[in-house]
């Protein structure tokens, strides 16, 4: 098969080495083009420990965003891991140089203009794409990203909110008031920034909320639900911070509509992601663990039934940096070259 | 002042050890006992590495947990941070023997016999007892541990749960039915106990939920969730094991019985706790953290009100072997010997 | 190519466990069987979490080692991760099956059965077989290793020890009286064991010496240095455990026969490795780090020339399960198969 | 007795915020000033987390280091906390106010202003008060502690390295060309600084050698172990990074002048620190580990003679912030005032 030209743009953040490592390594890609404005010039391997001699990342440098340029790379796909707001600036003029986009920044996730001034505290610089974007979680929308111009990749806690949630929400099956979602991150989720509360003696035996009760990811996570239900949704979020490199673990309340059982859920979720290759179902005896997804493109779950309470308790598990962003890029990105899905991700 | 002379029953597990270590700078105690079954007959300074020489602990032995030889040694105070099931065994002989005792076990907690089997899965051993333990939470309890034979110090989660709920379940504000609670608990929350669960390598980069959905703690949680409300109470509990070594950390959602305000939310708790000298309230700004608590007798507290959905979100953080075991526990016993509650504790 | 069939004996260690993951994927690879006592009538899948339900081990289970029926699975290959002295119990009837063992033990690596008898206290259980076993160190032995029925897989220290030291030896670099070896190891190098001192609290925030002065790698470390320095070699070796989950980093200090410059300990090193796929030479002026080498099969490695000593300083850095175990075991069984012996160690 | 009037310069560094916290503590300070230009004009409970509302830290406010004010608060101690370079700016002028100072950087510890030259790389800003500086190691200057205005407090590493080398130098036990120190620090002991290299995920799942082959605190150590052993001494020191908070671990090895048997070190060390109250000696077949001594103002120590190489092989551990630090100050303060040197430094 013929390979893809892909560019990478904010290619030293954790998300961007994420996506140059796994891109490096997929048997269908060219990787033509990193930028980043912080090392122009230098070579990946310089910046990358894990770069070896002989590796096909060995002599690639990292050069400025420079959009004219890529025309004449050939570039066919730039995935942007930029921050928010940043991202929108390249998509506009790649997108017009007819180069498909994977965005894993917050900036084409959020249909609704307003909700998205809300929650980011400023005007959407390029409203008219929202309407062109497709979220790219490909187990809700997979035949959409496929014809795809534009993939706005989900944030990590969406994806292990969205996944457990969606199916029993068509289901009608939880009052849709009541979901309370506590979730839990690594370290690597706050990006590589020089930030005093990020130092390693901060992080280590320290645990901590934050973000509450607005976090800007729920934007995208009560659009998704609202689509689901067919009606306007609003959850209860809570993000914690957690000693650990990589990681989402969310566990998720709610009330059913009547009376359920951790079968009649199971049925739900196995007709739902019973060929999914990357959702791994738990059942209603075991518990994910981080451990287990770190490093992969899975999320797992798990589900109970409270007969005290009546509650349904909805467990994930993720990789923030893999199906939580750059590995869920990636699947969104060979569905867009009608490629099996999971090419490049391993296991 | 006049010394009490003090024995430790399980002084090597967590727990003991850490009770071992401030009451042996505790300056109104004389440590005479220390009872291990697996470390009888060793110096105490040989099992723990942190027993200087000249240290007023040098010489002590562990030995057998004997019961006659207690009396002749003028024992006053037992404290017991044996494995629940074991405590009870102890107690009833102490208790004739007219020594006091502080239960660190999950034996003396619950009132109701019925509850304590539907939780632990067995009858309980001395239900006699019950009714004349105080659940040793002085923050709730203060007079009658003052004057009890019988403390039964509360587990490291319902601490951190009870407090920030009882005001506000006192002052009826908010819905009983809607509680929902989520946890995250240190490793040393699991005891020393050589379960490849346990192992450096299971927990590090691992968090995962467990004991879901009806952990044993919520007998007393429930418990004592009831007694303030005048009423029934059953909540949602979800425990989860994170990878650092010590400290509970809890966050609380709830429905408001009418709309609430933080405010409102900050003149109950200043109202509660605003001379307590080991809660630490943080408003509406602020978030609680493991590290600053870690090592302390101290609850620090945070309170959010949800502008979107109305919710109120409690947040605490507390050491799980300190302010949940074995500070509570040393805090409990100042109070029995009419001493200021915080001899021993630090800041 | 036709797929080798290949059996791993004591699956459920961490070394086993890395053999399954890394085997599973191998492209030439039919995983036929695996053994584990502990786990003999389960699936793999519920075992190890991080197994999908699509992978091709979904299906697997763990059996009994039984020797007789691997003949009629027709297994070619098998890698024993099993403790010392049990290793050779199932070489010796597999070798007499005429299936090649790659053994990651340490029970064929010391050619001498005394020097083996000094270092593990017991007599060698199979004598006959140590000459005919090879050293499994690719960079130093690779022809040998092609041509071998028997591979004795280095140890972790070892590999991290002898890499570097090969060369400058070789060349009569350093005085050998004077090789000072102190190295780091994570937490996953003392085995999936239920030994309290391994428990997540007793390694977190602690780090420690242990196995001084005598550590049994010193057996074959001396031995293959001896045997590049061609007399008899004794080094000083010092091992610690510290909080991470995986790596070696040693380092090394050692007095040069005559004046030495950092260009030509460049030299020696370009010409010993610089075609070498998993050795990474970083010079003199950068440093190994164990996140750069986690979850690879690469060692890397830098120098330095002290002026105020004129000692030289060699440190490197691999993932003891990878490098130092089954990634390296992998590399050899490649190179006993004629294959590209990077076949399925990823970058 | 009276209290000491006491300024901390540089509080809201890690040393700094271990001053504090143990100062408040000490029964025979008053802590009259706390200087941060980071922070001045906030309250000290703002930025440390670990205040309680009812502390007697709680209303004190960071200023700016402004000298003449001093004065009139009647400070009789300065602490200094601050960067290398920036102490000596203001020990000057509070040595002139008669102020006694405990400087816990760099500037006053090299006796020599060109050996401070070769290794700070510029030059000494005030060497004329490098004649009357103390070297604040107590277990080595204890009589001129006492009588000393201004204390050069030892560095980390220096502690960890001269308590363990000096006994055995001072009875020529050992080759002094032959020493090699390889020590392990904690990321505190980078300092609180905003360096991308800190962050949790960079330090986690990390270790790797810095600062080869010349690192500064050779400076320091050198001169004290030259003084120790009339004559010069050069030695081989090697620090790593690793992935906890506290602590620096440290293991020596030596060449014995005449062959030395593990009791002929007993007594040695006996003789030297038997009576030291923070020196404890573990023997010749335990091992120090940080968790031990992590929060104390212990060092602890072992020994072991190799009987395969003859060698000497010391080990040691210190928490860096306390006996490497603010503790070790403190005791040099106590000791300053002729009160116990234990005061307010616990167990």
């Amino acid at each position: 098969m013929k390979k893809a030209k892909v560019a990478i743009f904010g290619a030293s953040g954790y998300s961007g080495e994420e996506l140059v490592k796994r891109l490096a390594q997929h048997p269908l890609v060219e990787l033509s083009c990193l930028t980043s404005r912080q090392y122009a010039g230098q070579k990946a391997s310089e910046v990358f420990g894990w770069i070896g001699r002989r590796s096909s990342l060995a002599n690639l440098q990292f050069t400025e965003p420079d959009l004219p340029s890529l025309g004449s790379l050939g570039i066919e796909f730039a995935f942007l891991a930029l921050p928010h707001g940043v991202a929108s600036e390249f998509a506009v003029p790649l997108l017009e140089q007819r180069i498909k986009v994977l965005d894993l920044s917050a900036d084409f996730r959020v249909k609704d203009p307003e909700v998205y001034k809300y929650f980011y505290k400023h005007e959407h610089p390029a409203p008219a794409l929202l309407q062109k974007s497709v979220y790219g979680l490909p187990e809700a929308y997979r035949e959409q990203i496929r014809g795809a111009q534009l993939v706005a990749c989900p944030g990590c806690y969406p994806t292990s909110i969205l996944v457990p949630l969606l199916p029993v929400i068509r289901a009608k099956m939880i009052r849709l008031s009541s979901i309370v979602a506590n979730s839990l991150s690594g370290v690597s989720g706050a990006g590589r920034k020089a930030d005093p509360d990020l130092l390693f003696v901060e992080c280590n035996e320290s645990a901590r909320p934050y973000g509450l009760p607005s976090h800007r990811h729920l934007s995208e996570i009560e659009q998704e639900l609202a689509n689901a239900a067919a009606e306007p949704v609003v959850i209860q979020f809570a993000p914690h911070l957690i000693p650990l490199n990589r990681g989402i673990l969310t566990t998720i309340h709610a009330d059913p509509v009547t009376e359920l059982s951790a079968e009649s859920l199971e049925e739900v979720y196995e007709t739902a992601y019973g060929s999914e290759g990357f959702i791994r179902l738990l059942g209603s005896a075991r518990y994910p663990d981080l451990k287990n997804v770190a490093g992969t493109n899975r999320l797992e779950m798990a589900w109970r039934v409270d007969p005290r309470t009546g509650r349904v308790i909805l467990m994930s598990a993720v990789d923030n940096l893999v199906k939580g962003a750059a590995g869920q890029a990636i699947q969104c990105f060979n569905l867009m070259n009608n490629w099996d899905e999971a090419v490049g991700l391993g296991m």
